[in-house]
């Protein structure tokens, strides 16, 4: 509306929010954010024109966004399809059928719906494996989220490893894309196929995205024909690097442990889909103790059946806590820095309530039951253990996607992603 | 203000709700509330007078209200206050020494507090056990909740046992509270203290509240020195019946499930609880098979972190089938049992969705992404597994607590129990 712009890019500024600092709560702090990034943080205000976004952020915790490690972010058009049943027939009466059917548009709306409840619970980047990915590219940004995106690669689909490089390129340098390969797994990937994936992120630089060691049967089988565990056949081809992340990991030995650990490969604990699906209870205390990184991820919509990272730090935090019978194991620290620290490492993503730092952040409303009695030292217990929608605000590379709990165009959205799954199932 | 009202009571009249009636998803369904019962379903409206109160409930499911069959309310004032800690140093340094300077304005806030919570998540009812219980059961009515109070029995405490005749006298008959009896559990009371508090519940026709084998330590130390376990012991006493709630049910032998089953006697699992403490993981498999009535409870805020009954009923479904490697055992239906029907029975409690039925009810917000995509088959599915708040109004009583997710007088509530908490610490 406005002709003139006093600046050249957008600026937000959040007054009053409070803010974690090296283990101290401090009040009424403003942040200042311009472009993509955060430019101010402190007591002064920046001179604002018109055109700015002043966001009142008094009773309100501002994080920087909860990272998702491992996703199929379009198969939320599924959820609550199939549920609660054995693992084969759930893949072969449900899953598999629907996916034959799968085109484009589904991938687009499933996304965008995904999208609407990653906003909704603060989480700004998504690490996520599925079919056509150019499709869920698009769809995320247009809702304007980061995400690390794989075209799955299986042996049984040859055709999709002819587009992982022009798919590199398609989207390498975009401000909130970032290309990966993703190799599905051992047991449908050849060692060809692996191979070439590994050879294709080393040589654009990508990251690596795939499951590994996912459940008992899996990795019986596994080494039953190939006499090695699936990590040590990783490994003896070269493929464990920090470039990869590695959903799952839920029957490790102890020597897959050390190879994981040592390799520095990024760990996507994925606790409520192991939990669903009944695959078992990561050895999460061994890869710690190793000094593995471990991040945290919801898996897709159909076995969780949530994408909500508040849900998964607590299940995992207390899942690990009764497994090993020892409940001051897993601190709520510790689980914060999986859905955070960790995974900003994983990823490389220059996050954090600081000056320079990319403006991915949410804010959360502090005044709710489930926030009180506050201190200063029981706000990451809360975030952990009590946290329960209360998401605000949510920011992703300096635009404002969620305020005051409104996302524009959220009921459009929850109207053509219904409308899509209807005609899915009757396609 | 009105001088003349057209109705003797207050009329409620909820339009255009969704609702599920035996496995039927129907859709604008007027709901008329007068006093404190349902006294019209159906596509009909009531004549209304000025003063009825009208809510637009297109786009929302009524549920008739989720029992919190296990707490201990006033605790909420202690969240967050101790976490990641050994049972015993978690009781001996942090907790015992506040319960030891509590005081009834502690009971009162914590308590309102706590129901702050309950009123967000859907729970109408909460069956409670704990100190100076007519503060909890004055500050319930205050609140508008439904409970079920007893007054906590321990040996320690020998004069505890003689206020609960009176406590139950001064509370029988009221609309809101129920009064119970609470016997601790079998290592904090006496065969003694257990009888009394069994006739008195007998002689009054009251409910008995208990803990029963909670912990691996606790069943096997009481083996050691009784020969029995908790529950054969409690049997021997004729102490199981219909009317005790016990609570966890952790550690039971095939016999002591047998025997839970033919008394009758009602569960409430307490799942996160038990993870969180890593008491560990009830044989809720055995008690479904013996036909046991299973109901779900949070127990306190110092150990869950929340009172969510969404989130329980998520995490007893998951850990279940991860626990026996089933995933289609617990199915979303059971689970939902577990937090409804299954209490009702328990509290005998008139209520569901149906003419004639007590009025304590919540409706759920369906145009949320988690609801999305919406099915007759997977409603049942999305309130189990998806829903993550989205309670837009809750009922208890025919009197609105919560309307467009607004509870009047909240934010003074919550300052109150900051500096009441405060204040306990400093005491």
């Amino acid at each position: 509306m406005q002709e003139s712009k006093k600046y050249a890019v957008e600026l937000v500024l959040i007054k009053d929010a409070s803010i974690l600092k090296d283990g101290c709560f401090l009040r009424d702090v403003n942040i200042t954010i311009e472009g993509s990034r955060v430019t101010g943080i402190g007591p002064g205000i920046k001179d604002m024109s018109g055109d700015d976004e002043v966001i009142d952020a008094s009773g309100m915790l501002a994080i920087p966004g909860l990272i998702n490690a491992h996703t199929h972010l379009a198969m939320t058009l599924f959820r609550g399809y199939a549920d609660d049943m054995e693992l084969m027939p759930w893949l072969e009466e449900r899953i598999w059928p629907l996916e034959d059917n799968l085109n484009s548009e589904d991938i687009r709306w499933g996304t965008k719906l995904g999208c609407l409840e990653m906003i909704r619970s603060g989480t700004t980047c998504y690490n996520d494996m599925y079919y056509f990915m150019d499709e869920t590219a698009r769809a995320t940004k247009e809702m304007g989220l980061r995400a690390f995106l794989s075209a799955v690669l299986f042996d049984m689909r040859p055709d999709l490893i002819d587009d992982v490089e022009p798919f590199i390129r398609r989207w390498k340098g975009d401000n909130l894309i970032v290309p990966a390969v993703g190799p599905h797994a051992v047991y449908t990937c050849s060692e060809e196929t692996l191979s070439k994936a590994m050879d294709l992120a080393e040589k654009h630089g990508v990251m690596l995205h795939t499951h590994l060691s996912e459940t008992r049967s899996e990795v019986e089988s596994f080494a039953k024909s190939s006499g090695q565990s699936p990590v040590e056949f990783l490994d003896s081809l070269g493929f464990l690097s920090d470039r990869v992340v590695a959903s799952h990991c839920t029957w490790l030995s102890p020597k897959d442990v050390s190879i994981i650990a040592e390799r520095r490969v990024n760990v996507a604990h994925c606790s409520i889909s192991n939990h669903k699906l009944a695959s078992g209870i990561a050895p999460l205390d061994q890869l710690q103790r190793a000094g593995a990184n471990i991040c945290l991820g919801t898996d897709g919509a159909s076995s969780n059946n949530s994408l909500n990272l508040f849900q998964e730090m607590k299940t995992t935090a207390i899942a690990q806590k009764c497994a090993h019978s020892r409940p001051d194991l897993f601190k709520a620290e510790e689980i914060w820095r999986m859905a955070t620290e960790n995974a900003y490492a994983a990823f490389r993503l220059d996050l954090g309530i600081r000056q320079g730092a990319l403006a991915d952040l949410a804010l959360i409303d502090l005044r709710k039951p489930w926030f009180c009695p506050l201190t200063e030292e029981n706000i990451i217990s809360h975030l952990v253990y009590s946290a329960q929608g209360g998401v605000d605000t949510t920011i992703v590379d300096g635009k404002v996607l969620m305020r005051g709990g409104v996302i524009p165009g959220e009921e459009a959205i929850l109207d053509r992603a219904q409308q899509q799954f209807q005609d899915l199932v009757a396609r």
